[in-house]
């Protein structure tokens, strides 16, 4: 594994951007100092919990971090925390999450982690389960290592504050979680441990205890912000329907990012790409200038999250798709989208519907003026019936510039 | 192993005597019936901590009510909790509490229970080694066991409560010795089980956990208050000089029980033997009425605490001891007793500076009028120097009424 030709300098100012916490920068650079210097890969961990569903975007803004290091030529370790989810809910009092089987536990790793490498290089990962050592502590061991941290600093986490003054009960084993976690640092060693904000607290463990054991180096701790979603405004998440899902067709990647507000198409540069500062930066001043339109920038980072995720042959195919319905026929970028059920009805009236029409009336003398179309298709019968099948999606024109999408499900 | 025949209320009012919690009367009667019954013995816990060193009379308080429930035949599981002792203080912040080996757990056990037995019926007795099973469990189980606990119940401990108020700072594996004793109570499947009064949160842990892993029966919790040492006001304690040794010689025991106040004799019958309520009742009013004397009262409790600790023969020869140098002597039962160093002294000096005298010159007068005596021999020489060799006793009289005792070390 070659490490990169980028200095120890200019590997930090790549890392540093877009991060929220970073502990910390002293360290972080004497780190790659070292491997610089000595040509030996640092260790970045990465756990990951197995019982973990599809990806979307915003969880991929860690691994992109992740994988920056891994282009400087690092070494991660791709942890799956089998431990915690074979004990599942210890206390067996939470019917809804119950203890995962070895079998369901391995089927979610690799599930997991064929999602995963479609943004870390996995020649450059090492995928380790912390049952390995976490399920040979003997009881002497566990109780050496609860020693380690005390009761109020484990309170002070957000969520264990929160709940502690509101009277919510906390079980004694939700505090050995942390601990678990931190035990994997120590036992691997690692010299990064990346996580989202939320995280920043069992990180820190990590960090603490490597110490505790002795460690002369402990790990640095990188987080990341919370991706915004389409919206631009919330975090990207199912339940707000913003996401980007990264099983999601080049086509949908395409369109979805084509949508996006400038601003929002910056922040996913930085989070989602590897883009350098400088690079950044000119973009910003070319964007500014008008050097560069903000069109073509979208078109980029599309064929980037494409490639990524379905590779080149699709993201440069995605890309002709769009051109050739939206560009060559004069569609614009962003077209509102609406969601119908299957079904049969009147073009005039799913018209007013859309709002796209303020009456059946209008929607009428629009066809009489030759002003409507559907799929690119100019409408010259007032009474079209539309057939609306699962699946399919039309695209309706009233007037020179009310467009919208109709998705049928 | 024969049960007794006290019937199951008989012993439920003798077992009741003294204690301070008792929890509670309704399941303990359920368990003494059933026991009765089935003409099977209640499983009795008592935990000792093998880094204990010499026991005093105030140790033995609880001894004595477990002592009870062997006398109605039932079985004690004296329990050493050698798996906390060998973790000893597992932070390796606390140098003055280093682990103990396996040899030394070993070596303290065997004193601890020869003290024990002093108390407790061999016969009736199961010496167990919590390694057995704490040692045992994995790390899973830990988590598990610890899922069993919420960390604000565990804050409800007076003294984790004091010290997090306090932001004094409480490791978590702390939290994990209730735990551990608790589980002991699951493991031994205990009916009872003893403690001090500053054991009432553990012991009701492990009440509770024996709930929490599908037990049908919990153990009863019963603690004993602490027992005031020879002033009747300090509990008995090695740093308040007012405690018996279980390994005092026959002659102190009996001439400290003789000197303790008339209320605290009460107390220790009510804490060191097993008297019953009734005839507790019925000393209270013979000493009352007149009946009997304190004197002799004390008498026996002198002698039934030398029986047990050095046997029947010891107890009488400590009477007749007691009666030949105090009673027939006409010396008072009690004595100031003064410590001083070996060395020579003139008897005038070392009267006035017991407080005897007022002064050297009362001290030649009250020779002159032969009334000093010197270990029951009349003083003639007033110039007289006494020898003070360690080890040995002197009583003097000075005048009709006034002695003292004098201890040389």
């Amino acid at each position: 594994m070659s490490l990169t030709t980028a200095t120890p300098k200019e590997q930090l100012e790549q890392l540093q951007l877009g991060t929220t916490d970073f502990i910390n920068e002293k360290e972080m650079l004497g780190k790659l100092e070292k491997s610089y210097k000595d040509k030996k890969p640092l260790l970045i961990k990465f756990g990951a919990d197995p019982t973990r569903s599809d990806l979307h975007l915003g969880h991929t803004v860690v691994l992109n971090k992740i994988r920056q290091f891994q282009d400087f030529g690092h070494t991660v370790q791709f942890l799956i925390g089998d431990f915690t989810a074979m004990i599942g809910d210890p206390s067996g009092r939470n019917q809804t999450r119950p203890p995962l089987s070895a079998e369901e536990i391995k089927v979610n790793a690799v599930s997991y982690a064929e999602q995963v490498f479609k943004v870390l290089d996995e020649s450059k990962t090492k995928t380790v389960y912390n049952s390995e050592w976490l399920g040979k502590l003997s009881s002497t061991d566990f109780i050496r290592l609860s020693a380690q941290y005390t009761v109020a600093r484990m309170l002070e986490r957000d969520d264990f504050t929160k709940r502690y003054k509101e009277n919510s009960p906390i079980s004694l084993h939700e505090f050995m979680y942390p601990l678990c976690q931190g035990y994997d640092s120590v036992h691997l060693k690692s010299d990064v441990e990346m996580g989202g904000t939320d995280q920043k607290f069992n990180l820190l463990v990590g960090r603490e205890l490597q110490k505790a054991y002795g460690q002369t180096s402990q790990q640095c701790v990188i987080t990341m912000p919370l991706l915004e979603g389409l919206d631009g405004v919330q975090k990207m998440s199912k339940s707000y329907d913003n996401y980007v899902s990264i099983v999601d067709t080049p086509k949908d990647m395409f369109g979805k990012t084509m949508r996006v507000s400038d601003t929002l198409m910056l922040r996913w540069y930085e989070l989602l790409t590897s883009v350098t500062p400088a690079d950044l930066a000119k973009l910003k001043e070319d964007l500014k200038s008008g050097q560069k339109h903000p069109r073509e920038a979208k078109v980029e980072l599309a064929k980037f999250l494409i490639t990524r995720f379905h590779g080149a042959a699709k993201a440069q195919a995605a890309e002709d798709e769009f051109n050739r319905i939206f560009v060559e026929k004069g569609l614009p970028d962003e077209i509102p989208t609406f969601h119908k059920a299957a079904g049969e009805i009147g073009l005039l009236q799913l018209m007013t519907d859309l709002g796209l029409t303020a009456s059946n009336g209008e929607g009428k003398r629009l066809i009489q003026g030759r002003a409507v179309e559907l799929n690119q298709q100019k409408v010259e019968n007032e009474q079209l019936k539309v057939t609306l099948k699962a699946g399919e999606e039309l695209i309706i024109r009233a007037g020179k510039k009310k467009y919208a999408k109709v998705v049928v499900s």
